[in-house]
């Protein structure tokens, strides 16, 4: 196996997602590369050593610049606030490292194309963590889709609705708050939790034409953690937009994180001419398929429990039955990220891929303020 | 008890529930009143024979008209199609009977205020069968309501799927498809399936103040029943909106005879500050309630099997756990419909309250065709 | 239609249920019988004549034995406690009369075989209320092992779970509370609840061979309703039991009245070499189905929403998605009956069929008590 | 941190699993321990290595002997199969090592007390991985009865429902089918899978008192794969017993490996005066939770999304919503461990605490065979 030299930039939720993916990724699936944990950086020194002796990473950076100044570096993976992705994506490009990059890409699709040419020009292989795609009962439904088991698609439908902000003390900004602050946000469900459902539907579902959107602040000030003073929320509390695709299909989004007993609830259906398919990511190792050609007496929502070794990715975990959780969706992103370096077919999604997301989330936010239907902007 | 002759116009599907209604209710409500069943009335005679003689009517009329000038008749209930409520609506009122009328009120909105002015002026008892408010687990949700369960409410959230008319094969118009020929139903979806969510949506949550919807007819031309000829499909058959509420709650409504997999699939959910409430169709004796206040580590979706005596009309009924069906709200609609003529407080929806719902599907209508969000009339 | 005049006795909760299913039977089915109310019979006068008022029946004895004098009478209902039974039974047989009677049969084996000798020396037509076989549902899952879907069967699993007898202030014996008081009827959950089980299990898994059972009395004194002193109870509160089927599939049965959380949860389980099923009264309208045969990647289990016209029963009830619920099963064993009488095939259970559910209620019972395996007996 | 230098003898499925373990435990938990790969054991030592490698194992030995022999080795993790548990036990306590022995802990009752008396003497730390025990829902569960929740306990109900051996063309024996192999596994489902349900029922519930049983093998031979010959089965395919616990409350426990449609189906369901609780291995991230003192109004089942930082666990994994799986009980039962030779309070189970399981594997094997209620034997 060839080694493959980490250097990580934030030590949050998604670093520690995406160390432990590193970590065990060699354990269970049969690769030609081995990731090696080289370096994390954090602007806070002391933190970023804690970190480093709790994952096993062999050295610390505070400056991001230097980091990626090192030669010992591959692979940089980009797990720092939204408002920083493309100045150290654009970097990381120039200095020939791989790049993979936390959802959403970039703050809009401007910034993105920038991300997009940065790589391009360089070349460098590169992805962004829409870890959802690599749940494999997700997997399983995109390859049901594409054996043909749906025929036309009429509706798509997904929301992804959680319950944590609807305290008006909870405050803005700073370790662990940056996601009500919309300047190192850029949004707030829209960005965050609609880019995942966003990436799994044009994955699924092909392209969107064109959208209409609803979007609201339901609390209007929070204190910002880092200022200390009770400032003007920025972000959307809640967005809800409808589509339609390409293909023809009619959709329905829905995000906010006022939506009482739903923690993470990422859903999403949709119903073909022949077949229709549920998710959910509260029982993420499920998938229920309803099949029209079932014979009539006995036909009804199946609830497949994707845990054998048919299914994919399953046949490297356990044995039927046993289910996998939410981190193991990073694990197989990495493996597949490392399985497109052998075969030279980038695993998708690549910044190229993401930046369909980032023009959705303008066009959604857009008609959020212009209440009309806006259209999607091409990739070229 | 005092006897109500009723005269029924209309021997299709809600024909039958409507008579089973008025045969069953006072074996299981104390009442002080009860329905006798004078006469069935239908353009065709031996299949309005054949109906009187199977449900007990006592006698046959071919022409509405003949009916309402009988005095031995006391109330009208309108089974017809939406295009012939109006007129009839308008009739017996002048002749003074009580009218219960099929949901959707009318055609539209202009055409339902005249209904309501033809009431008013006559004074006689009326009501709209909108019977979904009826179904225990739903007159549960209102009673959560209204003693302050949720709070401030955030979203609602309403779909009724259903996947009856993918096939292109299936014709349009007459007996027992004329909700398909948009020239008898008025509209598709929205005004027969939609309908029911806004009615129950704005009896939960109030009134609705402007919305923008996505309008689409999937099957462009069908054969026509009546005429023999392919022709060109009126109805839409599909429709979603995005709504918001007087109360500022956001609002997300679909509807569709596309989904495969669903056959009558009603949901809605509601979040509110302190707790959420979901309910479907399919599992119609079940509500789904979260309770943020119960204690942490305990918290979570109670599935509550609305059954028990303490349950809206259920002490009438069996024991705990036995469940009833469908039909049993159009019982209880009866039932209510009695006991506000008996406490002199109209049973809702009245032709009024229903009247609200149509100002709301027209103004979705509209906005499927301009694309803009469209204002909802008001009532006077 | 040729009428069928009936005489009730007992007025009870199966009173009503039984009452509602002769009203609406005709409503909803082609028969060539229509039954008549022509009298019910209860000991307290006053009560049987609110209630023939409320259900239309024509007139009111207060001794069973006047009205099987009756020459008006074609049908005696039996709804009285368990242990009237026997003597009506035989009673009514010998006076010619076809004969309903709710379950269980009788108090023991012998006390039903001599009814079963009684009704078929005297050559009426007679049926036992186990109701559960008509539940869509049930009969769809009888249906699906009759053509085969299972294969040879390897487990049955049934239970039926309560809690409304858990606080020992309630008391025992008397209107409503008889079920409690082992003189009226003879057992506790065995003869209660397990017989149900028990009815559905031979049904469509043949008979059994033998069984070790436990039974458990948790609260042993109450209150007698009847006596006003507290007494030892009787019955059994619970009861579980081992057994093996002919056909060499194992099972387990539980029941008991202490199972926080249950109202009236009967569930059976069947699992064939090919397929398995699974039922819940609790969601009645759905059948849960497994067929190993499916397609490896898309193999789960499949919730059957009962509601379609190709589904037993439901094509003479609403449209698909639109749910029937517990009363609509007395409604199809009336049905079935008069079905029976038209086409000289006797509608199942027959007395005879329901003396093996007696007869294993007594195996049962007697290892209880003496802790050994018991053979069941087996029907001349 | 303190090193702890483990010895793993066996590299199947449990290998796996602890291994997965032993990597995890220190990313997440905060502990004064920390286990090293030190050597993994395996008669085929090519094997033994590709282990080593991929997991990161220091050493390789061929023979347990050696390892027990190594200063070097702290800890002897057992996952070999359960007829050679006792003499590695047995000579790594003498050697002093700590103990990490896989279930069930021995062959029978008496070869595991040899066992506890060989720890006893050598005074070595030692724990049975009964991983279920550290499923956060039934960590959850464990609390919940230890706070009082339930009051006084009725009923226990288990099962554990496979499908995998229904095939007659599956072979006995050797590597991945020791377990249908009577002389390696010492029974069938009983030893390993109704030694889960019960390890998991006396820690919630207390002893058990007597059990009757029925087992059934029913495929009878077998090609063997270490003969190659058909051969008598020797394992129980199934097995159902009847059990009463101390405390008074009664039980039902099955197990097949004939249960069509169930991969891993282990349920439990204990019903207390006050509530109930119902957990499933196939949902495992929930816990069905009743509680008759909620308002009888929205009484219902809850289902406890157990993913919340309040909940065992959780807080050291990741945010609310977001589910681990079947492996991370491994890992918590690891830190346990660790967390119990701080603060020398021995994790359970310790091979003592496994040997009422086992006590009570062969009352139901006996009993199997007797017919006969057996005693269980008592803990010295």
């Amino acid at each position: 196996m060839k080694p493959i030299n980490v250097g990580l930039i934030g030590y949050g939720f998604m670093g520690r997602a995406h160390s432990n993916a590193f970590r065990k990724v060699n354990n269970f699936f049969d690769l030609d590369y081995q990731p090696v944990l080289k370096a994390v950086c954090a602007r806070d020194g002391g933190k970023a050593k804690a970190f480093a002796e709790r994952w096993g990473y062999q050295s610390v950076e505070t400056d991001w610049r230097e980091l990626i100044k090192r030669d010992d570096i591959d692979l940089i993976d980009i797990c720092s606030p939204n408002n920083t992705h493309a100045e150290i994506a654009r970097a990381a490009a120039k200095a020939g490292k791989m790049i993979l990059c936390e959802k959403p890409l970039s703050m809009d699709g401007p910034e993105g194309e920038e991300m997009v040419a940065a790589v391009a020009k360089a070349k460098v292989p590169n992805m962004v963590w829409y870890n959802y795609r690599r749940i494999p009962a997700v997997t399983l439904a995109k390859k049901l889709i594409d054996e043909g088991h749906l025929g036309r698609i009429f509706h798509y439908r997904a929301k992804f609705l959680q319950d944590w902000t609807i305290s008006p003390e909870l405050p803005q900004g700073g370790q662990g708050l940056w996601r009500l602050d919309v300047k190192a946000a850029g949004s707030g469900v829209t960005g965050d939790l609609l880019a995942h459902c966003i990436d799994t539907a044009i994955w699924l579902n092909g392209s969107v034409d064109k959208v209409t959107a609803m979007t609201e602040t339901f609390i209007k000030e929070r204190t910002h953690t880092l200022t200390g003073k009770v400032q003007k929320v920025g972000i959307d509390d809640a967005c809800a937009f409808l589509a339609r695709f390409k293909n023809g299909s009619l959709a329905t989004f829905e995000s906010t994180r006022y939506a009482r007993g739903h923690k993470a609830l990422y859903t999403f259906e949709i119903n073909g001419e022949h077949a229709s398919i549920f998710w959910d990511l509260h029982d993420l190792h499920r998938l229920q398929y309803f099949d029209h050609r079932d014979e009539g007496q006995t036909r009804g929502w199946r609830s497949i429990h994707v845990t054998d070794g048919d299914h994919p990715y399953m046949k490297n975990w356990w044995v039927p039955g046993l289910a996998i959780g939410y981190e193991h969706s990073f694990v197989h992103q990495v493996a597949d990220f490392f399985e497109g370096l052998s075969k030279k077919k980038p695993a998708s999604p690549t910044f190229r891929d993401a930046l369909e997301t980032q023009y959705i989330c303008d066009a959604v936010l857009k008609s959020g303020k212009t209440g009309q239907w806006e259209k999607v902007s091409r990739l070229k």
